[in-house]
């Protein structure tokens, strides 16, 4: 796809999210898995039922473009991911691996909080309201789920093991 | 390294950022080159050169902790420099160029206030506050950053060419 056009630059980064959202809710249930603070275990599976949510707006918005939904491999979400894999086959402990795994997920939901609020800009840019709309919910659910894990991150922080204690 | 404590968590997230930053102080020339607005091309080439001080703060947090600093391939920051790649190959027309670099930008600056943010809560739980500050201090820069390219993007948006007027 060329990209010589703000439509075309839109397309492109919908692709992305369209991949990233999909291939998290396969990770956020194996991240819910593996947290052992059940606190964070529930905010990674409820926020796995969002994304399914998230998956849906973007095939809306697809439709809005009259475009067939189609993803496109995601590189930064595939470097998070990786980020994420490490802490889960590393961390020997369990305050490690759940400090690790909040700190890991926070990063993927900046990174979407960033995407969308290009692809909002872009929306606006380009007129399309519903786009737009629909992008924004999502965006404050990405925000919201950032923050329930600065919370989460409060409590979990102080389980992990320090070497003095070890 | 066994990632079996708080103290081994945070250097290894120390060493990712290392490998970041530094890789940042290369990519951030080269994206200034490739923008067409003299102001985001600023933007980039004053950001490289506060990436310098960054680079040498986390040098202190190393000393602080008193270890050699080493960073480590940060496969987020790789993901995210190929999408800026990805824009800086694919972009045929400036104002889809300058958007799409922004939007890059700032997707790579939304990734570091999320691990500069658990850096800081994590060595706060160190009780090394000296380490907090310095930190502290890139988190600004890099929330600075971002407020700056939000502002740069309202005004290369609207140039990018759309294909009605194509």
């Amino acid at each position: 796809m060329a990209m010589d056009s703000l439509e075309a630059l839109f397309e492109d980064g919908l692709r992305d999210m369209y991949y990233a959202e999909k291939k998290l809710t396969r990770i956020l249930p194996k991240m819910a898995k593996k947290a052992t603070s059940p606190e964070l275990a529930d905010a990674f599976t409820s926020h796995a039922e969002e994304t399914e949510g998230q998956v849906e707006r973007i095939e809306k918005v697809f439709e809005l473009l009259d475009k067939t939904a189609r993803g496109k491999r995601c590189e930064a979400l595939e470097g998070l991911s990786a980020e994420g894999d490490h802490v889960m086959e590393e961390a020997e402990e369990d305050g490690v691996m759940d400090a690790g795994l909040c700190a890991s997920a926070q990063a993927v939901e900046h990174y979407e909080i960033a995407r969308y609020g290009a692809l909002i800009a872009w929306a606006k840019q380009l007129e399309m309201t519903d786009a737009a709309d629909l992008l924004v919910e999502t965006l404050e659910e990405e925000k919201a789920a950032d923050e329930k894990l600065n919370g989460i991150a409060e409590k979990v922080n102080p389980m992990a093991e320090r070497k003095e204690a070890a």
